[in-house]
């Protein structure tokens, strides 16, 4: 329906109801599974009144598929079914089922390296009734194509990053430890990044400490040492894991306060995400990072993480067919 | 589709995808428009990729028809095309568009009395970029019926409300201003009410005083005074149209800080929400508010908020049909 023809009949005849959505949208390649189905990524959708998207009251993770193996699946696991039970929903699929779920979608996408979602929205109630506890919860997952927070030149000359004034939600507010979709901050953050000329930013915890940025945790090096901010962030899968490799090569690392002034006087700089894996940053609000280069402790880090992804021990294989 | 086929099948054959979703869920009687087109409800869904869905990337507002006629639309449509700039998306439907479209939901749906919600999501972009300034906007509407927070018999005898310890997100986190769908605190509160065995929440502000409850603003009184919370909350129509109420009746009212001791020793306490109107409370915390029966100050605002309702300066008509 035409919309110029809807607004200029609305005071002589009513529009007529159609009993499809039309959708002309473009969506990547892959597969959704809801509701017991395998659907293209173009079916796969929620109800405006799905409280998952009404009050985004929903859980998730993300794991990542790389030369046909699923990446520490069991970690992305354990968090996801522990942010469930801590928003007290209940999944329909146990997680046996959901593994099988996740690697069905991958290897019906036909994607050798993945980005997969597990999704738990509150629901709906069949009454429409507004007391969550009515709410029918509800299991979605899907596969698409790997995505990388940055692109293939950031990940060659580093990230620019400034550090914005927002502050991330405090664990008062929302428990950072159940993977949630409230990103109004790190959109703000977003926008004083692109504002300030840089690609990403960095927000604050309450108490004027660097937090995240917008889907991933940061990292400073500094005399060696490596430190990450360890109050009022997601506890990232790919933030562990840096802490698993740093044991590996002897590099000591901590989760604790990282001031902003640190953060600027740092040798080296990475942030890390399930989305693109350890992603070096070379400038901070306009300067450079050390010596604006990728340092080699980074350089180390990412080498050794990719080796990983082959490692039994580190990844499973997805089973395409048989 | 059978779950338990797909799972014992998963390590033999892959599943088939599906290439239509096949929804079983029942959906409250209404019409939604989006993509220039009318729809049932059961047709008004987002792909789960939406960054609306995925980042909670949205602003809304909810606008309420009582006996054929819009409450005060143009408070809710200035607050949500300011919301909407001020989040940085636009629209490709103006102002008076979205008047028209509101209306024929309205109409098409029949409700003489309707829930009428109005959304824009930050969409995708055609290449899934995470980049928000590339992605599609979005415009969604829909008119549901009627719905209140309170029930009849909660109306009748006033709403049981604990004050929980879950802190509502700060204002340098998410602008309250903007309305959003951030809800997990607003949800966490709930659930800790229910586990009090009362049936709705108000949570804190960071400086410990009371914010507002899931979807409410709250109004203690006091010596003839009236007082609702100033930080940290959404400027809501309904507390808005007690100040205007009040202003008509000579009641001095004002927007501040609202301690717990206060709230628990006020005379009358109320609700407001578009979603029901002024609400009374009756017990909070388990202990009666004043003589724990509705006063009459909350008596006579409720019924002159309905008496409005007809008022052409504060309503304007649903036109049904020509």
């Amino acid at each position: 329906m035409n919309m110029a023809t809807a607004t200029t009949e609305v005071f002589t005849v009513l529009p007529t109801v159609d009993d499809h959505h039309h959708d002309r949208r473009r969506y990547p390649h892959g597969v959704a599974f809801m509701d017991g189905q395998y659907l293209p990524m173009s079916e796969a959708k929620v109800s405006v009144l799905d409280w998952g998207f009404l009050h985004s009251d929903a859980t998730y993770d993300t794991v990542h598929v790389w030369n046909g193996r699923f990446f520490r699946l069991d970690l992305h696991l354990d968090r996801f079914l522990r942010g469930v039970e801590q928003l007290r929903m209940k999944l329909a699929v146990s997680r046996a089922e959901i593994e099988a779920i996740l690697n069905n979608c991958v290897a019906l996408s036909g994607h050798s390296s993945a980005y997969v979602e597990m999704i738990c929205t509150r629901g709906t109630s069949p009454t429409f009734s507004r007391d969550p506890r009515q709410a029918e919860n509800r299991f979605i997952a899907f596969a698409v194509p790997f995505a990388s927070v940055a692109n293939k030149e950031q990940l060659e000359r580093g990230l620019h990053v400034v550090v914005s004034e927002t502050v991330r939600i405090p664990p008062k507010s929302v428990d950072p430890t159940i993977k949630n979709y409230h990103w109004l901050d790190l959109v703000k953050g977003l926008f004083d990044a692109y504002d300030a000329g840089a690609e990403t930013a960095l927000i604050l915890n309450v108490e004027g400490h660097i937090a995240e940025g917008p889907g991933f945790n940061v990292f400073a090096i500094s005399g060696g040492s490596l430190k990450t901010p360890g109050f009022g962030v997601l506890p990232g899968i790919t933030r562990r894991t840096v802490f698993d490799l740093c044991a590996e090569l002897g590099l000591p690392v901590s989760a604790t306060d990282v001031g902003r002034d640190e953060l600027a006087s740092a040798e080296e700089v990475f942030i890390t995400s399930t989305a693109g894996g350890i992603m070096p940053v070379t400038r901070i609000d306009g300067n450079p990072v050390g010596a604006g280069q990728i340092g080699s402790t980074t350089r180390r880090l990412v080498e050794l993480y990719w080796q990983k992804h082959d490692d039994p021990a580190w990844s499973t294989p997805v089973h395409y067919s048989r």
